[in-house]
């Protein structure tokens, strides 16, 4: 079992409303200090692989295919295990 | 400048109906391997503070009040700069 680690985030270019409301919500609560906020996933797969090489390909082929919107998104992954 | 970066995970005795959508779609994509996948939040927040100490206590506070449903979800959180 491998255990992959999926993190996508948008790009830096690209307004991430959510972090902005995110953001306005911590100020109107008094966490003036807070810059900015961007939000973005995380994802654990529990990949039924022994194959550290064949499971890095497969996560990278999930990712372009259907985990991140690379258009907007960035993603990167790390495999555990 | 601090950054802070949150991880919200759903707590693992709750069912996580996003990761079982992704799930069935990646193995409707022919991604047999896939045996679970879990989704949670990635935030980075920007904090306009140096004292580290400081901003340990109020992140805490961000994830207890506002970042996390602590009922169903777990959070942790990293510190850089």
């Amino acid at each position: 079992m491998i255990k992959a680690i999926v993190y996508v985030t948008i790009k830096q270019s690209v307004l991430d409303p959510q972090g902005v409301a995110v953001q306005g919500a911590l100020h109107s609560m008094g966490f003036k200090e807070v810059d900015s906020v961007r939000i973005g996933k995380y994802m654990e797969l529990q990949l039924d692989t022994n194959d550290r090489n064949e499971a890095e390909t497969r996560v990278k082929e999930m990712c372009e295919k259907l985990l991140a919107n690379t258009v907007v998104e960035d993603y990167r992954f790390e495999l555990e295990g």
